[in-house]
């Protein structure tokens, strides 16, 4: 039986990124602030580590998106079509995502970071130091349309077309 | 002002650890069962990827147990207090976890994996494809005592006290 919980906002992405995109990912700080109900002394501590787990909401997309069916990776035919829970975008149940941001330093309850690929205003549900030993362990594989598809994740913001 | 959500589990942990454990997590397989209200074309393609990355539920833990300050770890006294957020156990907000286990195969809506360290009849609430490009990017740092700590914890199981 599928178990049910109610999960409430720690903290919030502030500046960086507007607007969800595929790629264009790099090059951009934002920062997340933690909820003012946390005393500071919940962060003591966490500027020793140079990256973070940061488990987040996609706000921006409708619950309508989510699809349960297998398709090709940015509906590009040249990739395989693959299922719902083979791909990381917002389509699937529960909508949350998990990104593993560089922290650039700690200024009260902001933690200033890169290589967060949430939007201005992101709703975060955890966030936890990121320790190698609880990664991922052995030979990391993937397949081909992976690295073909991201090829362009973490270029900088600003070669984005329009910017 | 937070945001609140509802969440419902999509899998659910089948087999493996028994018994929450801080270390001597290692040399073990178990199951992710995905819920048979999920098309099985949910996880067209997984079986190409080597690792998961999991978003779920500290089930065993107390509401009660969340702790909103500094301590040592484990209360060792020999590693400095830290806060909430700069560690990964259960005494968080909203008790969730993410683990990146190994995938070992897919037979049917079993997620066959080792190296996951959360217990038979976890709540799952995501599972994604580990993408190396996803992951930590640049140099990964972490304090002395995370190292200390977690000297154990792939440490294989039958190794464990009392087993």
């Amino acid at each position: 039986m599928p178990v049910t919980i109610e999960i409430e906002s720690i903290a919030t992405v502030v500046g960086g990124h507007t607007v969800p995109a595929d790629d264009f990912q790099g090059g951009v700080e934002s920062v997340i602030r933690l909820d003012e109900r946390f005393p500071l002394e919940t962060l003591a501590g966490l500027a020793e580590f140079s990256h973070l787990e940061v488990v987040w909401w996609f706000s921006k997309a409708s619950p309508s998106d989510v699809a349960l069916h297998a398709r090709s990776p940015r509906n590009n035919p040249a990739w395989p079509r693959t299922g719902t829970f083979a791909h990381r975008n917002h389509r699937r149940p529960n909508q949350l995502a998990v990104s593993h941001p560089q922290l650039l330093g700690v200024d009260g309850r902001d933690l200033r970071v890169t290589h967060l690929d949430a939007v201005d205003g992101t709703p975060v549900f955890d966030i936890s130091p990121y320790f190698p030993v609880m990664g991922p362990q052995g030979e990391i594989r993937v397949p081909t349309w992976v690295s073909e598809m991201l090829d362009g994740y973490w270029a900088p913001a600003d070669q984005r077309p329009g910017e």
